[in-house]
């Protein structure tokens, strides 16, 4: 069966929304079961008070916690007993299929690598980020692990996000893009140019440079860039939603005849608001190390972790991701770069 | 008299928007001349239908044209009778106070500091862009003019930057914040670390690191980062906006009371939209040249080059900006940067 290892001591609103989501994923769907990592005593004693299949749920103790606050290679090299490195312990000795957690996101970028370990092939792991587009979900890669890359970064990010996407939503060809500063041929710096050339020689289905609005137009299911590109545009994304959301709410409170049509519109913006929800966000993977490490935001809640595991963990394991990111890069010889992580 | 010099033949609706725009603004307001560059014929007989004072506007001639699809190096070397060269150089010989044009970006970056030159003092000179916030406008600085930056450069931006926002603005001590991965202290690739040092040491008013959603929160007033950060991150705003636009419209045309609750909204929404007007945003700087150049976007109209005149290029005279820099950098000892441009 499926086992599905969840870090249970991480993220803002542990270790009782991840217990809660965990026990909500196992009512909607048979198939899999979770191995619990943490503090066992706490988790006893939450589980205790629920009801759920007890066949299915399984506890590793786990005395330590990495935190919000720890310094990542710190916190992984001196946490040894910390729910996050005794998980991707598990992980690397194949307990479990996938490790799911909320947690520190540079502890488990950190981790990762020197846990779970880099695959064969792979330069530089990478956390992509999915964000909504007019036409359906758009993959940010790099997200925030790599801040500085080099041109055969950008060409294994293209790779592993058009396996992702092809794999998570069924696309037989994603349509990848370089994020650059001009849609034309011959833009951007040395780097990027040199990126622009491998990708264009490579098996991915390149469309050529972007620019930041393609990524929200639908046209690319894959935009390449480096981290420190990526994570900006993925929190300025952020911003900007949250922006036009107080200013629409300001309209609408404006005098009672603005609420009343906020009122009437209400159902129609469903859709809308369901497309921008963090919680069916949830779920961004770090790709090119050994084994499905899944990362959850920081501030989930039980329905977060519940898609999270449903919605991409699950999937993703079934479709045997790991094994296909491994195939495409088993002939691939590089020289790996440090595993220093920004 | 002031007199702002106007590439005639630049951008999408050159000549007509053009020389309209110069008329509606010396309409509006009589302090100031206007110096028209480009083929005299044409204008000749674009104005010949006009109403306008006489003394008010000069015709230059050139018989040039830099287009969109110009290679801005090349343009700039050997167009040299267009009326983006010549009014360049009629800045450099102080025959005019500053030099408009809605032509190719490319080819005014480059013109800017191939003609006019660099200011001593400054590594490289930059574009910045003015984005909405939730308590006014963030300054983003670089926005595409320099995609690879030494930490000097990030200083440099954030110097010219505080200059223009408080110039604008009337803003005592602008907030600038470095653009970064995360908004801890330590945050970033070595470039950034460094710069970070940097900027702690300096005169500007610094508070640190910030993120994306940084950006539009209006927590700060200039926002620091290298031209490819800040072109994906403008462009991104740009395609977000967009995005948000037109799924407001389906909401709002869904059927016919969605309708009328647009029409009773929608006065509402005037403020909104102001604030995203980019004719209203129109008008951006090139920081570090010996002389003021100002870019109006390609696809102006007369409105947007009227406001690129009186909101910003006169209110950027009367203060001076160009001395204010000088004045900042005159002791900075650099060995400048080579003049590529990416």
């Amino acid at each position: 069966m499926i086992n599905v290892i969840v870090d249970a001591m991480g993220g803002d609103n542990a270790p009782d929304a991840i217990i809660d989501g965990c026990i909500e994923a196992l009512q909607k769907q048979d198939d899999f079961m979770v191995t619990l990592v943490g503090i066992s005593e706490i988790i006893k004693e939450k589980l205790s008070k629920k009801v759920y299949d007890k066949d299915r749920i399984e506890i590793v103790n786990a005395t330590e916690i990495i935190t919000g606050e720890d310094t990542p290679t710190k916190a992984i090299r001196n946490k040894k007993d910390s729910s996050m490195v005794v998980g991707l312990k598990l992980l690397k000795e194949k307990k479990g299929d996938a490790f799911l957690s909320a947690g520190n996101t540079g502890a488990l970028m950190t981790g990762s690598l020197l846990v779970a370990g880099r695959m064969k092939g792979i330069d530089r792991p990478s956390m992509p980020a999915l964000v909504p587009t007019e036409k359906g979900m758009c993959l940010i890669i790099d997200a925030g692990m790599n801040t500085v890359c080099k041109p055969l970064n950008y060409l294994q990010f293209g790779i592993m996000g058009s396996i992702y996407m092809k794999l998570l939503f069924k696309l037989d060809t994603p349509k990848v893009g370089l994020v650059n500063v001009g849609s034309e041929d011959g833009k951007g710096n040395d780097t990027l140019k040199q990126a622009f050339g491998l990708m264009s020689e490579s098996t991915v289905n390149f469309v050529g440079n972007i620019e930041g609005n393609d990524i929200t137009s639908g046209d690319v299911d894959v935009a390449v860039c480096d981290g420190y590109v990526g994570n900006v545009a993925l929190k300025l994304y952020e911003g900007v939603g949250s922006f036009f959301l107080k200013e629409l709410k300001k309209i609408f409170t404006s005098n009672i005849l603005t609420k009343i049509c906020y009122l009437l519109l209400k159902p129609f913006f469903k859709d809308f608001r369901d497309r921008f929800d963090p919680d069916e966000l949830a779920g961004a993977p770090v790709l090119g190390i050994n084994g499905l490490v899944i990362k959850s935001h920081g501030s989930s809640k039980a329905k977060t972790i519940r898609t999270a595991i449903l919605k991409r963990t699950i999937p993703l394991i079934k479709n045997g991701i790991v094994d296909e990111i491994k195939d495409q890069f088993k002939n691939m010889e590089v020289k790996p770069s440090e595993d220093d992580i920004d």
